[in-house]
């Protein structure tokens, strides 16, 4: 079973936390994750996937631009309907409005006929609400991506748990 | 298959477009739904569901505070991860905040360990986005509840159908 | 005072319901209110501006890309912090989305440092919640932005009440 | 001048960031600033006050029943309406909800006729997007309010110089 990750990412962040997401995935057997920059998404390997998670950066509190195109130009005509649908970001601030990111990428998957899916507080710790979040920057003493790496695998691999018991 | 419609109703609106999704969800062969007011649920019925749909009207652009305690004391006790999720809402006007409400019962049924799911546009028109709205006030020259009957009944429908593929 | 309405517009309904907002405007003393395409806004008409409304049509529940992308490329650059702000938005159903579209240009506009406004239910009715909302569409019988038209002209005189009171 | 802060505390956690708030509003000439836990709130204060700012932590990525109760039945009878208006929140996770907890206050209070204000990017680091957020749980290794205590500060001090500025 294939599983896609696609992420829009600047600075390194959330390519790092798409490939943790992906590693995550691998670890439940019979699954073959990959993980795509919005601008290289391999559209065949989508469109044969039961599950794809999406995740961009919080620029003001919203998705990026890059992002926002893709899911309108592109996303829409992978065949995204009845797939189970996923959501992380990044942020420099742990205010800074990636709950907000997850949330609009949620919706825009929901649009398109998708299954929603975080796992939640149903697996025991920790709990993933909507989706991982990793904070990144020099403005915040708790700085760096790796205190997060563990929130990014256990989510992908709860996803493509789901994704295995769904659609086997 | 049993599948569960909850809603808060302080007017008669939301359980009229509760009762609607019912029809809808019954129109599907082997599918058994009912719709229970908050203060009144079938707990049993609930957990033995497969799918569960929930709403309440927009008050001040968010959910009534009887729904937000039933959420949190209640709700997330009825085994809801896993089960197929979904959110409808009521408002007085077009502008009233309803899809706000929407998002935020779905955001609680992702934190359950639900699969949200509206259908979206992937069943043509209506599209549903998130989930389906009834406008009713005096205040707004198409008043009325009837004319959003369709869009209850369909999203009930779908989301039937959506969950008798899945769990059947 | 300035005051200046922002909008991307496809078809034609958005730019309709910004000239409305303006025209509202337009009717408190001492206020001169201009509309502009997002693909063409005067710069220094907004940076004299001591208020701003934002708008575009939900496309999937969630803001344009090119709405996207003049907030982050180009509204940054206006001079926002300190100015009144709010959102506007139009959808072709009442469960579109529109109120989430207009969230999310209000969370942006507060990132920029503005004080978000809308009246809210403070002026008796209509109560606009969070902005105003136009439905036009074949896909629903009430089809038709001119039955929207006095919300928006209501909202704009309001705004530039509010405005007028805090910056004269 | 009188400024209030409003807070729903299970913990202490929320508590003490509303009274950092509070320590950061006092720090600007001529304001009197206090925090009021959300079952013993002077009404009188806040209604002889030109800003509130109100919190509570994110129960399952949602604000509480507690909160939500006060909104709707207390909040409103209070004047609200051309007060400036802010909102923070605390959580266990990063990823925990508290935009989507900030976000929704600052819709009530929209909807109340208020002007919502965080100061944003506008005063430098630490851009406060829509407002202030504090981690504290067991489940992340940058446990402890301490490490946002600056956040909630500065946060308070912006809002009272911009309340200062705009009723002097």
């Amino acid at each position: 079973m294939k599983l896609s990750v696609i992420y829009d990412s600047k600075t390194g962040n959330t390519r790092q936390a798409g490939e943790w997401i992906a590693e995550g995935m691998n670890r439940v057997e019979g699954v073959e994750a990959k993980a795509f920059p919005v601008e290289a998404v391999d559209d065949d390997f989508v469109r044969q996937s039961n599950g794809v998670v999406i995740g961009c950066p919080s620029y003001a509190a919203l998705m990026t631009a890059d992002m926002r195109s893709w899911l309108l130009n592109c996303g829409g005509k992978l065949g995204m309907a009845g797939k189970l649908g996923g959501a992380f970001s990044t942020e420099q601030y742990t205010h800074g409005g990636a709950e907000l990111v997850i949330q609009s990428i949620l919706t825009n998957e929901m649009v398109w006929g998708m299954l929603c899916y975080s796992g939640g507080g149903s697996k025991g710790k920790p709990v993933i609400h909507l989706g991982p979040v990793g904070v990144n920057s020099n403005a915040e003493a708790h700085n760096g991506m790796e205190k997060y790496k563990d929130n990014f695998t256990v989510y992908g691999e709860r996803f493509a748990s789901k994704a295995a018991e769904l659609f086997k």
